[in-house]
């Protein structure tokens, strides 16, 4: 369940007149922008937006840009847009930054199948050009061409000396690029229909990929990136029924950071959304100095949808609930509007 | 422009009437068939089926199944669906057979990007799973995992000794793999912007590619994968204009049987897609040995979009009328047919 609370009937017009004003006069009314737009789902925004574009012939997501300034202004420009808009926008942003990779395996695998096509839409509108585009060419491009020839040295002294496999990102070009495309390229079947055999045979491959662990992780990637999310939940659970430990603490032993971690975040993802969230919240909570790119991202992208169960996880794995622990890493108008998405 | 013929005013009942008395009494009237049939659009086709099994209580395809038989029954069978059940089919067949993956390509290339995601559409409702996870398991699987420590012996020795790359299975295994699905799964930018800068970097980088063929088949991959269909366009210019030869010739240096007539399937419809539908009728038709598939295929996938300007291409280049020639190799119900959906 959505933890956003806002009213049924809404004047579209006495709200962009409000917002209007809350922009003039003396400084901007950050707290009249919080009451509004941290009430109001996403159907409400768009008329909103609409009719403040009728009313003034200015582009309300514009001017809120130009109005407000740091983590507020990033939470209110990414809550304003339409959801796919705005995972268009996340990718965009992690597609540039290759510690962020996870989020773009995060939207991948937490949208269904059409809500990842939305997204692809939106991101072509906006960008011009395909996300899996991006993403192949962020990926791949001159890190790629540099490391082969050192790849293959590399394989080849370790295959003949038996020189087990460091941590080391050059080996991890390629493989992280197949996996981020065919992951934003999947489009998993929907149906209920689940293979037990194969779930059977595939949690075996999984187990093999692993154990070798160099030379086979496009049995992982493919296994990943193409079955439907019930299939691979029926071989999640037969690879820890058949090996005594989940898929995701056998990935752990994965080198390569960034592989890794999009390996694990596509696992999680998949296995639970809710739970992963939740341990996303618990370790930007956790840490010193919070990540507020990705506590926004968490909040903003869920509050619409099931923010209330993973408040309920939350307190449930922390015994804190979650607004007082969002409250104590925030402060001012972020903090606010964060508050008011969480259903204060 | 479309070669098939048809009526615009049709009684979907009349015709549905009129099928049900082809079937029955002495034999069935393959004329009364080809004659509805082979002169009715998609949407008429869908109405008359709906209007078949509305008064008979029987599904049309079905009933035409057991009824016909041989090409002819193929031809019928293919014709009758509507393009995206009929693309879904034609996928499936080709999945099945190594010698038939560049039908795969042929498709992935020569739709437009939302045809290609209705064409995914269908193949789930059909059969249960997504195109690319089929493609992903037929082209992977138990090959892959058997070659994979060959591989690396091979890659080895032709690194260390400068052994030129021999044409052998094996290898392509894994790109083949992530060449198809790379292709069934793009939904490319179909926006007219094209970067000329990004064409002529990237026109270098398949040059290399190419050239050094053996380790960086990852980007050419990536390229034709991902890119828009106007951006590969001027990379291929790119390409010809820079490097003195186009890259479907440059490709024809490729080894692996399957993987070459991918790259090539794929290019080839990038390309101009009706120039390569005209080459695959040229083949068939000049081969000793019709190939009623492909034949079929190009027939009753172009008749209702472009098969005029395919005859028009047949007839400039091989100065024989595509119907003439047609009617030479074929005979029967299942000539007339194709003649029908040619325009006679």
């Amino acid at each position: 369940m959505a933890s956003l609370v806002y009213p049924e009937n809404v004047s579209y017009v006495d709200d962009a007149q409000a917002l209007r004003k809350a922009f003039e006069g003396w400084g901007t009314s950050e707290k009249a922008i919080i009451s509004i737009l941290g009430h109001r789902n996403a159907a409400q925004r768009r008329q909103i937006r609409a009719a403040y574009e009728g009313l003034f012939q200015e582009d309300l997501v514009k001017r809120l840009e130009s109005e407000l300034k740091g983590d507020f202004e990033r939470a209110v420009y990414r809550w304003i847009l339409d959801p796919e808009e705005r995972d268009a926008v996340l990718a965009n942003v992690a597609v540039k930054k290759s510690g962020d990779y996870h989020v773009i395996a995060e939207i991948a695998c937490v949208l269904s199948p059409e809500e990842l096509l939305a997204v692809r839409r939106a991101y072509q509108t906006r960008y011009k050009l395909s996300l899996e585009e991006d993403v192949a060419a962020h990926t791949s491009g001159d890190l790629r061409k540099a490391c082969y020839a050192t790849n293959l040295h590399i394989y080849i002294l370790r295959y003949l000396y038996h020189v087990p496999n460091d941590s080391d990102n050059l080996l991890n070009s390629p493989i992280i690029f197949q996996l981020l495309v065919g992951l934003v390229t999947a489009y998993r079947y929907q149906g209920p229909e689940v293979n037990a055999r194969l779930a059977d045979s595939e949690a075996d491959v999984l187990h093999d990929a692993i154990k070798d662990k160099k030379f086979n992780h496009e049995e992982l990637i493919r296994i990943l990136t193409t079955r439907s999310k019930l299939q691979l939940l029926a071989t999640f659970n037969r690879y820890r029924d058949d090996h005594g430990t989940s898929l995701l603490e056998a990935l752990s032993g994965e080198h390569g950071d960034d592989f890794k971690k999009v390996l694990q975040t596509a696992v999680r993802c998949i296995h639970d959304h809710k739970k992963y969230f939740e341990e996303v919240l618990r370790n930007v909570i956790k840490k010193v100095g919070t990540n507020e790119d990705a506590l926004t991202r968490v909040i903003v992208t869920r509050a619409e949808k099931d923010m209330k169960d993973i408040k309920e996880l939350y307190y449930k794995e922390n015994s804190v609930h979650l607004d007082q622990a969002v409250a104590k890493e925030t402060h001012g108008d972020y903090k606010d509007f964060l508050l008011a998405l969480l259903g204060n």
